[in-house]
């Protein structure tokens, strides 16, 4: 058995690692913690947890008694803990972004806080296993993907590694349901704010926007030039990206159709839809998946890509990358399906 | 393995059971039928069960290779093919509301219709464990429950069966997610109707009503009198039931709460809050469970009752019913967590 | 022109009084009030306003050049300033609970603290038109009732007045939108938890209960006997009054029908509607409206009430009062249709 | 009074029309027609009206009283009876697309029927006030845009006038909340199926991509090469629109800024927000308002554009282009302030 600590179990990503591991054959949830409600039951916050989770919030402290420690914490939290974590011999998966950018100088404009350790970055796998297999299996540290980049990369890699698309014209238009703001006490996600209505933000930069273009940029070797337009959707979970972009040369559809069915034909998490589909976030709602289809529009490529901003985006990617760190089936503890309607 | 078909497989209880389904260890789905879905892949109606479940919708025809047949059928369907089922050995559970009435007057009224087999009535098994798990385990037809008598018998029954209340004064005001009114194109059911907006409705007599009536006269051996009010939710899933009663004598709240402990103290879908919780219908959402909690207004007591309409009131119960009468371990393929947030 | 002022302008009773009466045309809007965001344009908070308002918000001084100051601010505020205001000859109307309780020890019990001028609870008027409309037209402080007591006042007063229901068994099962819970950075209230979920709350106390029973009790003369249950769905605007009572003889439909449409025959914002309606919260939203239906079911009267709880339950109604204190006619600037669908 | 007949009237535009009319100082609304409804009091179906329309639906007959007939109907309806009507001498404002293509074999093509009035094609005129205020003053049939096209349409128009972006790279991705799918019985309307999700749709062609190119290729004299996804919200109301597009040469946002607002300075219903702005579409729900946001992602011009797609897009814009038409100020009876939140 594999034994985990959730650290900063409060937020959404925390619940939703929960929800998955606890019906995990192979782990052991040792640890959840929170500095806020320590001493609590775990299910008095999650009631939804009943009867699968008999533990009570600690603080965080005496993590090393564990295989694998999940930081399911704001920005800047896991960064402070990692590095003694990994000289006890725990490995580390952050959901957050403390690891992401390679780059320290562009992660610390970007978050607005120093980096406390930058040596660290070269070490991190970015988990994103449809690009990173290889190195997460061997990986002590690491760097959980966005949300909105998970369902950008999945959806504009096949394009740009069979370098059909031109580099200088991608645009990624992207909505994400509001529990991608966490649970945190803000007006701006209130139900009366957010409900019922739908609004473009961050425009002029989001901070996944760097991390979407540094895996771009290493799978291609060139500078991509990346627009990035996130909106706020009126439900709570699921993102769809709708991605636009150029071939070079004038393609059939069922052509590119192949190239992402070839890229992604051993992929558990992947589903490319037959031609003239259109995913729908409900149909991987709860569930460890992208769903892709290929478009054209006029003279363009549209490429939409929708997953579960919660799952695919974080949690159930999260525990992907430990059952590849484990060496276990890749899709052990994440084979429920999506709830819908 | 037990072999299964689905009949009527487009149906919002038809896809919930393959939801569930498909991950169930002892289960083998041979047949999901569909009169107007003949020859199109399950998959293409429902992307969700996509790398779950390869089958064609077929006609209803030659299901005698079964061992189970489900009907998720509107009212009045499965009874055209039971009798030659059970004839040939199969088993039925019927999701619809064909077998649920004793009195077939009573469901002849309250149905529209002639029933056609109401031979069958006194056979079949009104589904719901927590009353009649020892004649379920040995039914050969079952009459699912309905979504809002589930959820209203749970919170009423430990009450009515210690004889504490006074039957003469029962109150149920529950409250529906808009899937219980099923997948047809009905304008009502529209989202610009019943998005952002509540209503109460039927009010005068709802089909549910007799049903509920049934069971807890059945368990008093008294004829109670229950005004029950459904409500339309603006949201997709999910039942709460908001139960008002008196007690005979002065009982502190404790005891009640006792009462309800010990009622339900074996039951693995049944999960008694402590006292002062606020059952919400999302910490029920996807799992097959009922959350009760217990609470005096003034003079009264008040339970709260929350179900998923499609789980523990449809898919999920049926299923439950389906491993008490195969003796398989209650929980069988019912293990996953509530989908919340 | 009447010159008014509103103290807390950046809440949604705040902005949805700036909405009504930008378009009434006997008023004259001097005043937005915020401590926090003074200086700032209005419509930078609320952008629905653009075009109909060119103010700043100001600190809450120098409100004595208006002829009514509308406090739209949390309870305990308005009773700090409201005693200089009326001595210099401004009129108050409180949208929050400063003045709604006569007897200032249940007041001080209910709000959790110290009134600060219990001398004028006697010479607040409570500001339910249908019950108070002389008194309120020689008022000078109005206290404008809770959004709850006014869906359940409305649909108990015709009953109780009429002597026709036994006092001791009153129940009301009310449901509201988020909106109720304010524009308060609060985690309880976002989308995120509330969304797609519904729950009951506070069933063993909630201040709008002993408000309720004073108004009832003083119609009356007698102490009623009522459960009030409050639930929370999952929408913004909209409160919906399921209400319980039982008839002291035998009495018709038709004649329940009667005393309702005989009482409020006058009343401009009061719509009885036909038999066997089902009034439906959308059908008053943004509108200065409450429907109502009478039903029965079973042996139980059943009335179902609806309003718009940040208009008929807030703003809408305090400029009615607003009107009546000024001898308008008493729809003007309330005559807009409700927003359906 | 101007005399007016609105021709289908349950549908959502329909009851739109009526919400602002009865409001209207200037209009008599004489006939609201019904083919199925025909006898049953408008309020019946629409209860938001009650108290505001005391009229019952009729059958589409004799509507030559009447000054403005407005078709509030499918495709294809409006076209039968306007010849007719436009030879009484009453004029006609066509809610759907009867009108809106210059080119019949385009029509014929897209609508996938034959029409049957080509030759009123050229005398129709294309009710964009902002486009085509002087020609819609002089119309005697007016062809109300689109809803998308409306978003579309006034976020580009100002860009392409100046000549500023390459009309070979222009996208539109826009988003729609449900009631544009109308008030029609369809599964795929259903809330349980498009609450709590998203998707894009007809990527591949729409029939709003023809009227939007219409517009903009009348506009430059050129072809413009536009890519058009529209996207389904789960929500009733309102449209965004993020619109893409190249500059030809590097210009300052503040330019670009400039020249909005000088473009609509007299426009009373188009409203350029400052820089840094995120238009909402809660904060035109209701209102017949576009408002309009510049941004910069990268090296491209991002327009956000919002509107109610009821109103502005739809209701609200054919009683703008009716107050034209009759020389009356352009705001009569569109004052309102939209619903927020």
């Amino acid at each position: 058995m594999i034994k985990v600590a959730i650290v900063g179990g409060t937020g959404y990503t925390g619940v939703e690692l929960l929800r998955l591991l606890v019906n995990h054959p192979q782990v052991q949830i040792q640890t959840v913690t929170s500095r806020t409600e320590a001493g609590k039951n775990v299910t008095d916050l999650f009631p939804n947890l009943r009867g699968h989770l008999d533990l009570k919030f600690t603080k965080p402290e005496n993590l090393t008694n564990n295989d694998i420690v999940f930081f399911a914490t704001p920005n800047g939290i896991a960064m402070q803990d990692t590095p003694s974590l990994l000289e006890s011999g725990v490995k580390v998966i952050d959901l957050a972004a403390d690891f992401r950018i390679k780059d320290v100088a562009v992660w610390e404009k970007w978050y607005g806080m120093k980096h406390n350790c930058p040596n660290l970055l070269e070490e991190a796998v970015y988990g994103l296993p449809e690009l990173n297999r290889a190195k997460i299996a061997k990986a002590n540290l690491i760097a959980n993907p966005g949300c909105y980049p998970t369902a950008v990369l999945l959806g504009f890699l096949p394009l740009v590694e069979a370098g059909i698309v031109d580099l200088n014209d991608l645009i990624a238009d992207v909505k994400s349901g509001v529990s991608g703001a966490g649970r945190k006490a803000n007006i701006s996600a209130l139900m009366s704010e957010t409900g019922e209505s739908f609004k473009a933000y961050n425009v002029a930069g989001h901070r996944h926007w760097p991390e979407i273009c540094q895996s771009l940029n290493a799978s291609t070797g060139k500078q991509v030039d990346l627009t990035f337009v996130p909106h706020l959707l009126p439900m709570i979970r699921g993102i769809e990206a709708t991605l636009y972009s150029k071939t070079l040369r004038s393609i059939p559809l069922t052509e590119i159709q192949d190239i992402f069915i070839q890229r992604y034909q051993d992929e558990p998490f992947v589903d490319v839809l037959p031609l003239n589909s259109y995913p729908e976030t409900r149909n991987v709602r709860g569930a460890n998946i992208c769903q892709l289809a290929i478009h054209q529009s006029n003279n363009r490529l549209v490429i939409l890509s929708v997953i579960d901003n919660l799952v695919k985006g974080a949690a159930g990617q999260a525990i992907q990358n430990m059952n590849i760190m484990n060496n276990l089936p890749e899709t052990t503890g994440l084979t429920n399906v999506a709830l819908a309607p």
